[in-house]
């Protein structure tokens, strides 16, 4: 495990807010130490960093309460949804409360004359496709992950769909959140658009807990398709399949995903998935229209592909088929672990113009073979975003150390390219040092706007911005 | 003329600075007072406050230099564009030094590959499509007036083509901005998404000019569509033409733009451009795609336009038809203005969930009509926008009272409704009352960041927040 950096432990604070709070939420302040493990643990090779106590929060009012306790006595807050984060986000380490969310799970309404819903923060992407799916709408943000809304939105989360559909900055019409003195704002009002003041809906997007907590998101939706067609194709070259992408997105198809497997992932997927794609880079597509819409993208997409040298073109309306297709795209994580059993994956996420994501793809494979690394790399490519899933041996301390300079090596690398060290997983604690080599002197700004907003560091300290 | 509040003014700050200033820019600097009236004017009714001098930049250095010049003796700095922005956005109520960046028209780079380009603040939005033309390419966002980007962008401006490409705050990639102390920095990289640290891109985007001046704007692209087709269909009642868009947006139909026009501004147009339209409510339509596209998106929406009893449908691919009605369109503050000569047009903005839109449009003519004021009403419904653009005569006080109560009545009703008093122009000086009604406790989060980003209060005072 690498690279968590404990903080100054405000002991009587914690010692004081924990007596405070077991009086006011009795057993359900709980301190056992698995639960406070497991709430300090995420999908990442950052070693865990428990929470003094941990709390299920039922309401609004419930965690402007436990904030309004640690706040008077400067105790950190961790704000915790289904804890898939990837860069030690919900770690704790200055000790502290960590607010669990997942009981605020309520749709509270879905507007379906205006395509958007109101929803608690502990509401899944998943149980709100599933709410939605009668009244023929869906949310269309998929970060693969069945992730916390709340969550996304504080990661500023996107995945396959984010082409078309955009990132969650792009979907949340309003918030509610609950400031470092406990005070509950609404960051807007439900209409699409708005230019009133400054845009707080988009300050907290993206903002991983460290400026107030998410307790209700308003959100746009989107009608479900009336038709839908996947397509995939297979190339010479990444370089090739980049082409092919950058030259469909130029011609104006609305693709919906656009997703890149280099010859490795494919491998990977035909192993795991039990599939026989050709072991070559490989496009997977989703078009959304209407019936003669989505074919006549299809039709101009396999005509672009072509001209790339694409080959084994196939598209398909079948939904059976279809799904086949994506299900082997989620299960990418795990078939790639499957290439070095007892391996951990850890998820590079550069993301770079797009017409440099062919050169940047190439210099990572390049690098990764030369470090003598295993990385197989998916990506989203329509975006300029992609992962390379470095596999390691977690006991080899000369592995962890070389995946290490690998991940720094690549992420100044698409600075260097006018690209970011995250495309979608956020700074977290393991990115912090990337942030201020990406953005200089802008993250003093940011400096400024998180003392303002929390002076005293209790919300989520030690994320987003180095100390 | 209505509600500007003078603030203190520095009287020894502003005439060291002016010294500095003159010392450095010599006859640029200008201090005549035709210039700075026309510098403190905007297309409002808010009375004029000029600046105590006008410079014309013509880079980001000099904005830099300035702004300390100015940081350094507390004098406020105001940043203009092409002065088209509606609710007294560049008055210098406190006086101070107003930067033109209109100079700063440089189109620094277009990446026609990555779909994005890279220009400075004084580029206007017609100069940038007229040099993206012959690249397949434009800007979407079309807010009427010829505006520079960087008022676009500041006053997070939109416009027609909202209802499928967003608002300004979804078309900014990244900005280069000087801060209150000087600073220059970079909001973002080129890279189409990032979760790298708070979103300083959308802080600024409409901050209007109190947080930072932008300097440099990187904005998303769009390929010119194969096929543009419009249409046009008249309705019986506001409310029937509301239904039809909202059954539209439902449908999953992707307008370009869906405008309404009431039976009054109908009325205008017809006289203004000599037209023979029916004088009812009129939904205003066009559609972006390939050729089979856009038959097929218009004559889906014929068929749900005859459903909420729609009738004179006309749809168009002729360049020139199509350029007639958008003209027309364009030109509706002028016809409207026609309708009582001699009148000036006070614009309302307000934005509410569509669902709400008749319901708003209905008692805003009501209302109008009881108050024996004249309030023909354009929108932009697919996000739930409308104008009611108030014809005044400005010698009669008592009239002038009587808008304002409307329009403060308007913003009410609207934030009422879980809307916005502004879906597009700007909170300013003119709003300000009404954001805090609408946001209430959130403006007190945004006065902690302004105070954090611009202590001494340089940056356009008396705008967007109430003192």
């Amino acid at each position: 495990m690498v690279q968590a950096i404990d903080l100054p432990r405000n002991e009587t604070g914690i010692r004081v807010a924990l007596e405070r709070l077991t009086e006011a939420f009795g057993a359900r302040c709980q301190t056992g130490q698995a639960i406070r493990e497991q709430h300090g643990h995420t999908t990442t090779w950052i070693k865990t960093q428990a929470p003094d106590a941990v709390i299920m929060a039922r309401s609004t009012d419930e965690v402007s309460q436990i904030v309004r306790v640690c706040a008077d006595l400067a105790v950190p807050v961790i704000a915790y949804g289904t804890g898939t984060s990837l860069e030690g986000h919900v770690n704790a380490p200055a000790g502290g409360v960590c607010i669990d969310l997942t009981e605020m799970n309520t749709i509270i309404d879905v507007h379906s004359e205006d395509l958007d819903c109101v929803i608690q923060p502990g509401v899944t992407r998943e149980q709100l496709n599933t709410h939605l799916r009668d009244q023929g709408l869906f949310f269309p943000i998929d970060p693969g992950a069945n992730a916390s809304l709340g969550g996304m939105a504080a990661t500023r989360a996107s995945g396959t769909n984010a082409v078309r559909y955009g990132t969650m900055k792009d979907n949340v019409i309003a918030l509610e959140a609950v400031m470092a003195d406990g005070t509950v704002i609404r960051t807007a009002q439900r209409a699409r658009k708005s230019s009133a003041g400054y845009d707080m809906t988009r300050l907290l997007v993206g903002s991983e807990g460290t400026l107030g907590i998410i307790t209700e998101l308003t959100l746009r939706l989107q009608g479900i398709p009336e038709a839908i067609r996947s397509a995939r194709c297979s190339f010479p070259t990444v370089e090739a399949a980049c082409r092919a992408v950058m030259a469909t997105i130029q011609f104006g198809i609305p693709v919906a995903r656009i997703e890149l497997l280099d010859a490795m992932s494919v491998r990977a997927a035909n192993t795991y998935s039990k599939l026989t794609l050709p072991e070559t880079p490989l496009l997977l597509l989703e078009f959304h229209g209407s019936e003669a819409g989505v074919t006549e993208q299809s039709d101009t997409f396999a005509d672009i592909a072509e001209e790339f040298g694409g080959t084994d073109i196939a598209a398909t309306s079948s939904t059976e088929e279809r799904n086949r297709l994506w299900q082997a795209r989620h299960d990418m994580y795990w078939a790639c672990l499957a290439l070095r059993p007892g391996a951990r994956g850890i998820s590079t996420d550069v993301c770079v113009p797009i017409s440099r994501l062919a050169d940047c793809v190439g210099q990572a494979q390049a690098k990764a073979e030369e470090m003598g690394l295993i990385a197989p790399v998916v990506g989203h490519v329509g975006d300029g975003n992609f992962h390379a899933l470095l596999l390691i041996d977690m006991e080899n301390a000369e592995e962890v150390a070389k995946a290490d300079d690998f991940v720094g090596w690549l992420n100044d690398l698409a600075i260097s390219m006018e690209g970011t060290c995250t495309g979608e997983h956020g700074i977290g604690q393991g990115k912090r040092p990337y942030l201020t080599r990406e953005l200089g002197p802008a993250t003093r700004y940011m400096a400024a706007i998180k003392a303002a907003l929390d002076p005293d560091n209790i919300m989520n300290p030690g994320k987003v911005l180095s100390d």
